[in-house]
């Protein structure tokens, strides 16, 4: 008898007639005789109108800690009535917050890191042949303090409690039935992955493909959890997330991720000095500006010009805290590009294949593209080019490092985080 | 510096500008130099709306456990809301949920009793200067179930956290500025109580004035706190309930009440055995049919006849009660009368004041209306009449037991729970 964490996610309850439909799947999975504890997001929309509430009444950010009381009513909507319909369908089920799940975290509001699970109460219920419904994204402090997980906080929830519980499989219920090669609505040919590792999943989730968050990756990886990712609304098997990954014969990438949310600043003609680029990046970093790709050239005639990466949606306030620094940095010209993508090619077999950076470096050239940025780690290679050349771009990656599948694998929604 | 426990109810935080509304006057109320914890329903319609969700999910009765933890949520929105919009006024708060203030129930659900609070959390917010927001209606057993204590439930929070922290002042805001001697929508010269007794009250409560529940008026008095029952939206003075109430000079009865929730039954020709009466009230009380007043006839020709009232409400299920245990008690003929109504004078000072019962009888004959029923206790007198002499009857009652003031008081909504 195995014991198995199903995650849902907010689009996957987002209605009556979808929550019965999950209520379903999950009686299903328990009468094949597994014990089920399942990890549940707040309902479609209803984060966002919680949201909405709140600006109604406060018209300035309000305190995170209310956030936190507020927002954690939504899942817990959700707990209770997914383990009502469970309950319709004859199947005993019990519903847990957060709290009341042994989910402790740090005492901070908006995005807490678990600190500790006590699952007794959770196994107990098991134990007693009940599904236990536990609501996503949320926990208590030791001072009795309601929290909240932060973005992606219900992948992590699951993952977390999976190994708590020594759960043997942690199923992620998503609209997309695995993790893809590339984005499938770009390249027809993407093919569904049978396995990735974690260091793979983690590059990839961190590089823009959503289906998994990179937090809940990490903890899979650090607590060796058995991970699956398959779609709430079909029966294929998915695509398991374990340590080591198979790869097939004579393929070195195993995905190629993009992410379009990126835009590149240039510093030109900086005065050489020591501690210059120290001061650029702790005054950007003060400002929770996130700094991805950096690039120097070199010095000419004492001064060099350098550029960087930071989230498109940060672009205004690098700029600001750029131009706020000009007179004590002394640079003579600071400029940006938007409308530009990062593409990465991901594989454990990067680190031992000779030519793979060559490879990437010769596929996009050939297609009259250039590139602005290049940046390198053992199992990744990212790029940085104009946002227009994005399609043909992947496209040729994906033939150039033989992921091709020769029929249509894609059958789901997009593969968007929801 | 008072202690003071201020109670809003469902239709007082109804939306974001009502909200806003009650959060000014709570900041008035603590920049006085109060210490304050309030206690909040659910917004306007929310728990109907749960309830509506509910049932798109599943067709029988939902497990009252998961009822609980879906109704819950909506007082745990109104806490954290109005947390905010106190704070967005620059004074400091905080929002608690049933739990985290200390709330022990029984273990029952959709209608727990207090069994015991632990204040410490909710009094220690108050002593470091905040606003302390606990949600109403709710609570948590000793072993981390939440539970909802019932209708009128965040009137009993209220009056049993004011208990427990020893609290100088109980208000409950409500949408009418304090307890009528009357029904105002009725008599227009109904006047405004400045005081009255816990036992008045609860006898009031208890007969239809909806607005106070009836337990926690017996909490309050068990626990002698001092109560006052205002309004939200004026400044009006309120009325004062406490254990005793001066009476003004030539006044016995206090307040008339009326309940429209009412219906006779009659059973005719009761063979006289001993144990007849019992049968028919156990077989009623096992089906959860309050009965109110029993009135039974002498004995002619070795049958008897009698009448009691239930809730209209109940009356079908009590009639198929009646019918089921016909071959065991051997009746004749079961009626039942439907359009009426109970009207009730309540009064501490009636006990020791002759006459009281022959007035209120001549007053109803002198209309030409006849009694159908007739109740009485040491402080209240209950008569059973049509419901098309409800308007005139009270407007008698209220001249002739000198309750009738010379302006019009009434100033507020209408004095329905909400």
């Amino acid at each position: 008898m195995a014991l198995i964490v199903m995650k849902f996610g907010g689009s996957s309850v987002g209605d009556a007639e979808r929550m019965k439909r999950v209520a379903r799947r999950i009686a299903e999975r328990k009468q094949e005789g597994n014990r089920i504890v399942v990890v549940v997001s707040a309902m479609g929309d209803t984060t966002d109108d919680l949201i909405d509430l709140s600006k109604q009444i406060c018209e300035g950010t309000p305190a995170a800690r209310e956030m936190d009381m507020l927002l954690t009513t939504g899942e817990q909507v959700s707990v209770a009535l997914l383990s009502m319909a469970i309950q319709s369908l004859g199947v005993p089920a019990v519903s847990y917050t957060g709290w009341q799940a042994g989910m402790y975290t740090e005492a901070v509001h908006g995005k807490a890191r678990i600190t500790e699970i006590k699952p007794e109460r959770v196994l107990r219920s098991a134990e007693e042949g009940k599904v236990v419904i536990v609501a996503g994204f949320q926990g208590m402090t030791s001072e009795g303090e309601i929290t909240t997980l932060g973005r992606g906080g219900s992948d992590t929830t699951a993952v977390a409690l999976a190994a708590a519980i020594k759960a043997d499989l942690c199923e992620i219920y998503t609209d997309v039935d695995g993790v893809y090669s590339t984005d499938p609505r770009v390249v027809k040919v993407a093919r569904k992955l049978k396995e990735i590792s974690y260091d793979e999943m983690l590059e990839l989730a961190n590089l823009g493909a959503a289906v998994l968050h990179p937090r809940a990756v990490e903890y899979a990886k650090n607590y060796n959890v058995a991970l699956v990712v398959r779609s709430s609304f079909t029966n294929n098997e998915g695509t398991h997330v374990k340590e080591e990954a198979v790869m097939e014969q004579g393929i070195v990438v195993r995905g190629i991720a993009y992410d379009k949310n990126v835009a590149r600043i240039s510093i030109l003609g900086v005065p050489e000095k020591p501690g210059q680029l120290a001061k650029v990046f702790t005054a950007l970093a003060k400002e929770q500006i996130d700094v991805d790709i950096i690039v120097q050239s070199g010095v000419i005639a004492g001064a060099a010009d350098f550029s960087f990466t930071t989230a498109l949606t940060d672009l205004d306030k690098a700029l600001a805290v750029i131009e706020s620094i000009q007179p004590d940095i002394g640079y003579r010209e600071a400029t940006h590009e938007t409308n530009v993508v990062k593409v990465s090619i991901v594989g454990a077999g990067m680190v031992s294949t000779p030519g793979v950076a060559a490879k990437m470096f010769e596929t996009i050239s050939a297609l009259g593209v250039s590139i602005s940025l290049v940046s390198t780690s053992e199992i990744k290679m990212s790029c940085v080019i104009k946002l227009d050349h994005l399609n043909d771009v992947l496209r040729a990656l994906h033939t150039a490092f033989a992921l091709d599948t020769t029929k249509q694998a894609f059958v789901g929604g997009p593969q968007e985080r929801r």
